[in-house]
């Protein structure tokens, strides 16, 4: 069982007001497994999108690229099962497609549905499965939780669990809501780190406003978090915002925009963790503060190396605390760094001081015998600290990713 | 069984004129396994060397570089089973005493051997054992292939076999001959692949001459290898040369040095080769071929991130030609290419063809169960090409990596 799924159970709530999700099992993928989603806007909602950065980007990403060009748009539609990614120009008919026949169901203008894909790379989307389940897909919208919660496990691929949640505070006088869906598991690092993360809320804000909400709190989540250091041709984090809340209109810089903003942050913050936990395979959820760097930069860049350490991460999966491998890998990266002057601790239980060995080992092994570590170390080379969080690599990972095809 | 213990096994008559090899038991490692070598030059020998660029170096390394400053030296010994890395000013110590007791021993000046050790990290080097170790150390010279073969066994750690190989070529009118130890397995990526790779040559080169031919050799070879991406602590390159060969002198850029530089590289690429054939727990030996590059260095980015991508490897390691991974990590590279053209082909079977699946998955498939994979990837983007090599990632990789101290 992925370390998460207790904890994602109890986002059992969702919802927010003038939203409507749906699912259906569309033969996508085999067992009559659900596989298609729509998340639909009763009104028009001002959209905002971040996107990989991969050269490599799927059909449907660079049809939402475009379609982000319009001031307001009603909903998206998701597939798991297949990426639609590097399948030429007939991927890009099959996103189109997807996006027109949702579009003509629902009775929408044609342009107002945006598109995800998840999957496999390389294969043509059966866009006639798509087509075929659309009627169905529409007729199950629903502003109920269970029908979210259904909508977040029809985006899964090798997740173990289904990720969603709402949260909700008062901002401008009146209640606001922010509800999230999205899918994560392999393929996770920096620069999009989710493979899909779709917000919803009801506040009132300008298409600015909303776009660096979404940028600074992508910033503080997603981009803060690795599995294994593989960026995707898919991944895609929106948020719509259908101005439904009776609160005030949330002006850019104002003292209810970083309210707005400190609520997305916590939302995402929440999601991207749940996304780690349920990295494949992985047993421990790994939080690394790094302390003591040159400047902000050097502490990311030395997290980042810790983070993405193979030797790091199958230490901990086999319950190691090798801080040898930890202080290799910040040496690998080439931050400013005294070699012979560091502090590791791991769990509260120094293992490293003074750049040596404490002979806690046995102490250490047992406090990190839990499901969470926390990862600290101080490079004692200036005042500047980051926090990244990751998974360990064990064998079951390398197992779902050989056999995800097969 | 590692996939390259047949072609090791065949490198069975190493010598080189003037060198003896001896090895022991000492303690540091478990059973009574070997674990202490000695290669000696029985006259003074010009060294060149080059070292890991990670910034925690161990003793031993900082030890070397102090110690190659000396116009001549003698030999070097090398301990398996602890790294003496990250031990402080003790770790110094013991690596200075390790030198002087195998110099007091054979009868040399101070400062006359160079050190290596690898093991584990952060855990103080038993001394004693290695003191108590030396006169039946030095006892053991001898200049026949078999103590040749029972030093790089002494080296070994997680390797599966001991790598050593030696070459000869006419070169100024007679023979010179090349003789290699190595170790490898775990740690390996470019700037500096190998943990330790040591020369010993009976050429008469001078010191810059040797030093270009060194480091021209470990850019072709160990430079040009991954297989986890971690670069350890204590990765070393040594050449020693005693002129002992009756040919003549090898002068820098003259027609002698660059076949001495070929006959070296030939050399370094056969122990870089061995090196990656024996990645921990590797099934797959691979060959990415990297065309079409807008300049060498884009396509170095490019075949990197391809044998880097975890779940590249993952997928290898399942027997999966799952071309979308290998597109997905070049377009995370952010290296110039053509999203919609690029060519893969596996072992000959073309799987992508102008950026689209070419429907031949089964005989790809079927292809790749060979122990040797050629990837090749034409980006269509420039005339530059690059070629790595890289190993498969299998559950054995993380069960070695994870119960590594246990």
């Amino acid at each position: 069982m992925a370390i998460g799924k207790k904890m994602a159970e109890k986002n059992n709530k969702i919802s927010c007001p003038g939203f409507q999700a749906a699912s259906v099992s569309s033969g996508l993928k085999k067992g009559g497994q659900l596989d298609l989603a729509l998340v639909l806007s009763e009104t028009s909602a001002r959209v905002a999108g971040v996107f990989t950065k991969n050269t490599v980007k799927a059909a449907p990403v660079l049809l939402d690229i475009e379609r982000l060009k319009r001031p307001t748009l009603r909903g998206i539609v998701v597939n798991s099962g297949n990426a639609n990614a590097c399948t030429g120009v007939e991927g890009e008919y099959c996103a189109l497609k997807t996006a027109t026949v949702v579009e003509k169901e629902v009775g929408l203008e044609a342009g107002e549905i945006l598109v995800a894909s998840t999957g496999v790379i390389g294969v043509p989307l059966p866009i006639e499965k798509v087509v075929s389940a659309a009627p169905g897909l529409v007729r199950s919208l629903s502003p109920k939780p269970g029908a979210w919660r259904d909508a977040s496990r029809a985006m899964m691929t090798t997740d173990a669990f289904a990720k969603s949640a709402s949260v909700s505070a008062v901002i401008g006088g009146e209640e606001v809501t922010i509800a999230a869906v999205a899918k994560g598991a392999g393929m996770i690092r920096p620069d999009m780190a989710t493979m899909l993360a779709f917000f919803f809320t009801d506040a009132n804000i300008g298409k600015a406003a909303l776009k660096s909400a979404l940028k600074e709190s992508v910033a503080r989540s997603f981009n803060s978090i690795s599995v294994d250091n593989d960026m995707s041709t898919n991944d895609t984090a929106l948020i719509f915002a259908n101005a439904l809340s009776s609160a005030r209109e949330i002006k850019a810089d104002s003292k209810d925009h970083r309210a707005f903003k400190a609520l997305l942050t916590e939302l995402s913050v929440d999601v991207a963790k749940m996304i780690v936990r349920d990295g494949e395979g992985a047993k421990h959820f790994i939080e690394i503060n790094l302390k003591g760097a040159a400047s902000e930069a050097e502490a990311k860049k030395a997290a980042w190396a810790i983070a993405d350490s193979m030797l790091v991460k199958t230490a901990f999966a086999g319950g190691d605390p090798n801080w040898g491998r930890i202080i290799a890998a910040v040496g690998a990266s080439g931050v400013k760094m005294k070699p012979d002057n560091f502090d590791i601790t791991l769990n509260g239980v120094r293992v490293a001081s003074g750049g040596i060995d404490t002979k806690k080992e046995r102490q250490a092994a047992r406090a990190i015998k839990t499901q969470e570590v926390i990862l600290e170390c101080d490079l004692k080379s200036g005042r500047s600290g980051a926090t990244v969080w990751t998974s360990d690599l064990t064998a079951d990972y390398v197992k779902i990713n050989s056999e995800y095809r097969t």
